[in-house]
């Protein structure tokens, strides 16, 4: 017998090198933050409901965001519009599309909670919200079998691919904001690579825990820092790791001059190495 | 009290001109054809299963076909891991990525039915045909923590897009094969769209029920015949029509041979007109 091990592994598993140092500014977005981000950088989902019977129905549905909620417009002569009306309780799980081949690595979120017909101002701010989201819409939303449908997320899921998962409250995913920067990043990031390998191992070196690095790659960023993947002489394997910015960025606009401030700062600790 | 229409039309939607005469091929695949060729041609979708409390809940899976049934490969670490070891009922939607920015114009299925671990040759078959869907399952497929899945499906509910959608029992859809000339479609479809726009409207107007086309595009190519979408001066919106080969084919080979005949035919018949 074994000893365990994370995910039940059986023990052959190739292992990936660990950081040598402590990384120096590891802050990230909080699972909530995560979740609203992915959220909001999407229109569409998959929405569990549940049938007369009590069965769990999965549909493909649109929405749009009003702080945060999923404004859903379906029909009742939908499957899933009639299990709503019948049962209020419903999830919707929102995809990152899958950018590398591997569709486990990509980002998910499940929303769950209740959904309610909005009245009054929040039903014109949830018509507003759809529209903005789903402009198609305009051609059925007033159509007299269409119902608006916001949902009420009481937790969230939020899955960042292999190993970073984690959960939410309802209250956390509503309260927090999307990450601005994220929508943002895929051109700077394909810049950083192409153009600032350097710069990208100096920080791998100094800010990310990693002084043995050979290649760091950048794979994300955020408002609070890049993620990178590094490679090291200790295994075959690349090992992801992190390096802040000084501070929170609030712009896309700000990327350019915080990644430049990390390159700096990297480079002047390296040589005081 | 206007006239009731299809889905609660309020009367201001616009009309899209119908054909002059009948389709001379109108033979397309059935739902049962139409969602097994969608299945197949992916391998990830949504799940929905049911929380301890009977909740309805919505996470992403990868999956592979087994005879057309879904095999799925999850922890009993995740949620939806606990809900399917606590009650069998499940749902997988599965949509083909949105091509054209119009979410709602996407084919997707939904796939209900009940999840049973398979035992014997079955968990052998049910084993490699998740691999080969998803081949970074080989990476924690024989975690101990990680079951294989096999959804029998009760009852299939497809959606071509917008107006294209009917239901098909599970044994229809098991019975039934994955189209052979949907997957390799989209370069013919273009050609024909950027070399012979001449024989695609020639056929619109001799087969599809359009004399009076003034346009035509095809949109889409499956094993019976092309998808036309038709421009008229009866209306500003353009009309889908079909035009189908002689026969059926059997392979993707076979699709060059048999739009080369239908521009033949079309122009015969309409140089007869």
């Amino acid at each position: 017998m074994t000893a365990t091990r994370d995910h039940g592994d059986p023990g052959d598993s190739p292992t990936i090198p660990g950081p040598l140092h402590d990384v120096a500014r590891p802050a990230r977005p909080t699972p909530a933050e995560e979740a609203r981000t992915l959220a909001a950088a999407n229109t569409s989902g998959t929405l569990a409901t549940l049938t007369g019977d009590g069965d769990p129905w999965a549909s493909f549905v649109t929405y749009g965001l009003h702080g945060g909620s999923p404004v859903l417009c379906v029909s009742h002569m939908a499957e899933h519009g009639r299990n709503l009306a019948n049962d209020q309780r419903a999830s919707i799980a929102i995809v990152t599309p899958d950018a590398d081949g591997d569709p486990l690595a990509s980002g998910r979120v499940t929303l769950a909670g209740t959904v309610v017909r909005p009245v009054g101002d929040e039903y014109d701010a949830a018509r507003a919200a759809h529209l903005d989201a789903v402009p198609a819409a305009r051609y059925y939303l007033d159509y007299s079998d269409f119902s608006l449908w916001v949902l009420r997320v009481h937790r969230v899921r939020w899955v960042g691919g292999y190993g970073r998962m984690d959960s939410a409250s309802g209250a956390d995913y509503v309260a927090a904001e999307p990450d601005p920067v994220v929508p943002q990043a895929a051109p700077a990031v394909a810049h950083l690579n192409a153009d600032h390998a350097e710069s990208l191992l100096a920080m791998a070196r100094s800010l990310g825990g990693y002084p043995d690095a050979i290649t760091a790659r950048c794979t994300g960023a955020d408002r609070y820092g890049l993620d990178l993947s590094v490679t090291t002489p200790r295994g075959p394997q690349s090992a992801p790791t992190r390096v802040g910015y000084a501070r929170r960025l609030d712009s896309a606009d700000e990327l350019r001059s915080a990644t430049v401030e990390l390159a700096q700062t990297a480079r002047a600790q390296g040589s005081s190495l």
